[in-house]
Formats: structure tokens, C-alpha cells, sequence
């Protein structure tokens, strides 16, 4: 059982994959908050951190507060329901599972066992997303253009999976913007009418476009996963004080009249930070609506079949 | 503003179409605690009772508690806005939105006014319903089958916007089927893998196979919207006492052992009995569970494209 108090949390990592390595195990060295107490792993694991072939196993061999899911999405809800029922707290990687039921019936069973699940989008910690929502507040936003555009060849290389029926196709790093941007407008994300592209042979779209709204503002959206050259992760929002510009996936910000404001990448750090903060005061972030808004675009959205693509 | 205690509630009907004259009207007319003061129609007008041409309309030209919305799904979300913001409690037709944005977005709103919203789902309130779910109490569940065959030349003739896009297709007499098992199982309907069949041409499927479980329990679903002949609306779950069945949409009951149990049809009678309780009692009752996991297909089901389908 949890049992944090001012003890440091003794947590549970599961998944060392690439984005553990990169942003886990780094913010978890500099917060005196965590203790990094074992891993869980098929494959990997590290000096010095008693490993584990899984989340059953590593729950039984030590004593831990919570667990931090970086493993893909598929099979994310079966560990973090050995968490849960083991009463621990739950961080997960985005998405944090594979269907809104999944998440849906996580939140519940955390709820009963009184646990805390923290349903963590990291790109709603990039350093210009909390500014650009203080800066909104009060302003009367006008119309948004959402413009994620990138490379799937350069950022998944050969992963398969992600173009397969439930990999999201560019709703992948789509997602990372509508976090971003259910975070920081005031009013729902409603989709009115939108088309994706799907390659012959594949399950998931290369290319969408949303038209949404929220509020009175018009919400236009384009995702694109075959960019070469300079990527896109811009965030526009026109106002009645001028037009907001959120650069480089929200890292980057420029108000109007102003210069470019960027600050160093503190994502997980904040991330590990709010879930420190969660535990203490036994409270859950669960938060759907960049996955709802998937899935309205999957049930709404035209579908094209367009050429094939390999990788 | 609502002001019910111990008056009849004074209902707004909005959308005079088939199902308002065959299910709503004589429920309401059978209903001593509900008064239908007015209606809300472009094209559509009762005897006796005042009409108007939208709900704006409605609501600024006569004194109501509650608006109950029988209208196509695409726009009821802009009514039931409407009507929330003057104060009135809401019942809305399934499916409740077009989107799970638009159903989570009104219940934020009728939380804020402090207004009931009530999103009905008429199969739960078939005769053989409540005790089929009674009886599962208890027991073991160890399978369940979901067979929904029906013929859409049939039960939907012309209808084009069912097979665009946004018209959930199969889905749309499917989500019945959905709302029973979700409101009868004890667990959540995780999805695991399934497929659906689209005709070229066409944006939403004309039948869907999907591979779900609910704890332990195996969940096999098979829509089908070309069945000519005998239809079939029937759900059976191997339990550890035996097998439960459930046919005609849930209007049948047959346990173990047992005679078949039909009774009568009182679905909308039920529902807005449970209407006027929610009202009096000032509680919502919004259940997106069956959406989801329509949404849910629509994210990581297989999807095929078949011969084309003219009606």
C-alpha cells in the first residue's frame, strides 16, 4: 500500500524504451521527490535499480508507492490495473491507453481502490503553453490554426504499428497538439466536419484536416505525416489584442508585438513534478479530451484511401 | 427558470417525426406529472398545442421546465445549449450527440446552470432489461453474444445520411445492443480487436465484427445491416447457472430452464418516468458508455471496403 507522507515516493518504473531513457530516468534523477526503487522490463534494464521481467513481479519482489508507465499504449491498461488493485499510484505515458473505455475503466477502479492515476500529455508542459493560456485569459479568441506537419520516416522509422488499425497514424503526434490545445482555450473542442487519408493497405491516416470549433472561434486543423524539410508544430491563435504564435510544438512563444520567448525543454520534470504533487494530496488528473477528440475524428471524419506507402 | 416542486413539469417536445408521434407523445399523454406545453418544429405542428418553428422560438414564447429532443442527432447539440441557457432541464434522444466532445461539453454546462440533463437510452428500458440484470447478479459470467441483424432496406429506407460519414452505419441500430450489455455487466466492454465493412463509396459500415471482454468473460459482437428474413436483436450470456437470453432488442427474456418472458413494450413510459424523478430529485443521468465503445471501433477496427450498396 502507498504510504507516502514525507517519505520520498518510491516508485516503479515500467517500460525502458527510448522515452524512458531520454525523459524518464533524468527527471527522476533530479526530483528529491522520487526514489527510483525498480524497474520493469522484458529486455532492458539498469545499474544499480533491481530489474524485473514485469509489473507483477516487480510489485511483489519490492515495496513501492507508485508506478510510471512508459511502455506503448497496447497492454498499458492490464499493468496499470496490476498497479492499481497492488494500491499504488499510476503515472501514464500519452496516449494513456488504447480506447476511452480502457481510461474510462481505469479511472474508476483507481477511484475504489483510492489510489491516484495521473494521466499525463507532455506537451502541455512545454514552456510556452502555460504563458499562452494566462495570456488568453480575458482575450476574445477570434479563429486558431492548428498546423502539426513532420516526417514520419524520420521520427518512426519502421514502426509499422503506428500506420495498423489503433496505431492513430498522425493522430500519434497529433494528439501532442490537441493536448496542448484543450489546455489553453477556454471552450470545448467541438468537431464540425474533417477528412483523412488513409494509404492503401494501411489502417491508420497519413494526412487529416479538422474543421472544429470552440466557442465562437473557427478551429481549422492540419495534421501531416509526410513533411520533409522544416517541420511544423504551430499553434495560431488570432485575437481581438493580435495573434498568439506557439512554435516548435509549444516551446516556443511569441505574443504580438513581441520576440520569440523560448526556454529550455522541462516537460518530464514538471510532469514528475505534478504527479509528486498529486500523491501528496490524494488526488487524480484524468484527463480524456485530447482522446475524445480522436475518437470524434475517427467517427466523424470522411475517409480517403490514398497510394501506398513504405517506409 | 425550472420551477417544478410539486407542479406538472411543462415539456417543450422538440422534432415532430416518427419517433416523437409513435413513442413520445403517447408516453407523455399517459404521464400525469409531465404537461406537453409546447413544440418546437420547421415543419410539424400538434393540434392544440402551441408550435414554433425552433427552440428559441419555443422557449421565448412560452414558460417550460424541460425540453425533451426527439430531432436527428446532427444539431441537437446547438438545442440542447439553447435550452440549458434558459434555465431548462433536457432529455435527449439516442444517440445523445453526434460527437463525445458535444455530450461531455452539455454535461459541463448542465453541471454549471444547475439543470438535469438526460441522455436516454430506450433498449435498457425493454421489458426483459432490468431482470435479466437482476439475475446476473452473482452469477459467474463466462460468455457473451451479441447478434443485431436487421435490414436496413427495411428499417431505414432512403435514409443516406446512415452510410455518410458521422452516420454510424450499422452502429446506429448496434448502439442499442451496446447500451443493454453496458447497462446489464457488471464490468466494462474493453474492445480487443474487431472489423468493419464499408461499401465503396459509402462512410460508415453495413456490418462489424467485434472481439471485446468484460472481465474474464469473452464479448463477441456480429452487426449485420443486410439481413433480410427473420431479424434478429438478441443477446446470450453463458453464466455458471446456465445460459441467459435476451431477444427482440431485449423485449424477450429467457433464463435457464425457463419459459420465454414477454411483456408489453413500455420503454418511453419508463424513460420519462425516470425523467421526472430525475428532475424531481435535480440529478443527471449521462451515460456515454455505449458511444464509447462505438467510438472505440471506430478508432481500432479493421476497416474494409466492400461492393457498393444502393438502397
Amino acid at each position: 500500500m502507498a504510504e507516502t507522507n514525507s517519505q520520498r515516493i518510491r516508485l516503479g518504473l515500467v517500460g525502458i524504451g527510448k522515452i524512458a531513457r531520454d525523459q524518464h530516468l533524468p527527471a527522476l534523477a533530479a526530483d528529491t521527490r522520487f526514489e527510483l526503487a525498480a524497474t520493469a522490463s522484458r529486455n532492458a534494464q539498469l545499474d544499480n535499480v533491481p530489474g524485473y521481467p514485469d509489473v507483477a513481479a516487480m510489485i511483489a519482489g519490492h515495496d513501492l508507492d507508485a508506478v510510471s508507465l512508459c511502455t506503448p499504449p497496447d497492454g498499458r491498461y492490464e499493468q496499470a490495473v496490476t498497479a492499481i488493485d497492488a494500491g499504488l499510484h499510476v503515472m501514464l505515458e500519452k496516449p494513456p491507453a488504447t480506447t476511452l473505455t480502457e481510461i474510462a475503466a481505469l479511472a474508476d477502479r483507481a477511484r475504489a481502490k483510492g489510489v491516484v492515476l495521473f494521466t499525463t500529455w507532455h506537451s502541455r508542459e512545454a514552456a510556452g503553453v502555460e504563458p499562452a493560456k494566462a495570456w488568453l485569459q480575458g482575450k476574445q479568441i477570434q479563429a486558431v490554426r492548428i498546423t502539426w506537419r513532420e516526417d514520419i520516416r524520420r521520427w518512426h522509422p519502421g514502426q509499422e504499428w503506428i500506420l495498423a488499425a489503433g496505431g492513430f497514424g498522425v493522430f500519434d503526434p497529433g494528439i501532442n497538439a490537441l493536448s496542448i490545445a484543450t489546455k489553453i482555450l477556454p471552450d470545448p473542442l467541438l468537431l464540425l466536419s474533417g477528412w483523412m487519408e488513409v494509404p492503401e493497405g494501411r489502417g491508420s491516416p497519413l494526412a487529416a484536416e479538422l474543421k472544429m470549433r470552440s466557442g465562437n472561434a473557427k478551429v481549422d486543423v492540419v495534421f501531416d505525416f509526410l513533411q520533409t524539410g522544416p517541420q511544423t508544430w504551430d499553434i495560431e491563435i488570432d485575437t481581438d489584442a493580435g495573434t498568439l504564435r506557439l512554435g516548435m510544438g509549444g516551446s516556443i512563444l511569441q505574443l504580438p508585438g513581441d520576440d520569440e520567448q523560448k526556454a529550455p525543454d522541462r516537460e518530464y520534470p514538471r510532469l514528475y513534478a505534478r504527479f509528486a504533487e498529486l500523491v501528496a494530496a490524494g488526488e487524480s488528473d484524468v484527463d480524456i479530451r485530447p482522446l475524445q477528440i480522436v475518437a470524434d475524428a475517427f467517427m466523424m471524419a470522411e475517409r480517403r484511401t490514398t497510394a501506398r506507402f513504405e517506409f
